[in-house]
């Protein structure tokens, strides 16, 4: 089921295991955030994720919501979620909305819709 | 379905007719723009978007994708949308991630995320 692949793609996201989330995409995968910009390709997924997450010791994404259609070979899956990042004491926390469409067995495109400055103001405290 | 119903909600505001769209909410509806702030009531919604609707000659709303789960009676719906938005030669368009609660037969809870600056910027040109 195409929800389940999202779900296997978040709970790796959350352990820290980016590794094995990013076999989940498929080659040409395409990762948009809206308010700031897209990437094309698992490879470059990785090269995107893998030096923010690195700075948090704890990763949450909590799922209020998630719906979807189709099957694994053609399917949609939305969720919404509360995006959270630890480091030390402070806890980032992003309300998210995304949409994944998986095409054979992968995804092939994630685009996350929320607010750019509610990102940057959390990232960047001190300069407020 | 409770697709059909949020289907139904966003052709009427389409069409320009905001009193259907209204009676499709519970009279408790929570409407939530994430990045903006929320109202509670369907009174509330009417009179948040009235104002808003009353500056366009054309509203479209186009639907990308839309999933959900559950019935009439306790259903999810969400979707993935570019809300446009004409006054004389300019349109405003907005990507929009929508969240719609259904219970009882109503809308009970519409929750849109977006970046608040993409839509700010497009209302207010002449401050670039």
């Amino acid at each position: 089921m195409p929800a389940a692949l999202v779900t296997n793609f978040i709970t790796a996201i959350e352990r820290g295991d980016l590794a094995h989330a990013i076999t989940l995409l498929s080659d040409d995968c395409e990762y948009d955030n809206v308010p700031m910009g897209k990437v094309f390709g698992a490879v470059a997924v990785n090269d995107t994720l893998a030096p923010f997450l690195a700075r948090y010791d704890r990763v949450e994404w909590i799922v209020h919501h998630q719906v979807s259609s189709g099957n694994l070979d053609h399917g949609v899956v939305m969720n919404e979620r509360a995006d959270r990042f630890r480091t030390g004491e402070t806890w980032i926390e992003m309300p998210v909305a995304g949409l994944f469409l998986v095409r054979h067995g992968k995804i092939a495109l994630w685009r996350d819709y929320f607010d750019r400055d509610t990102l940057l103001r959390q990232l960047a405290p001190a300069s407020e």
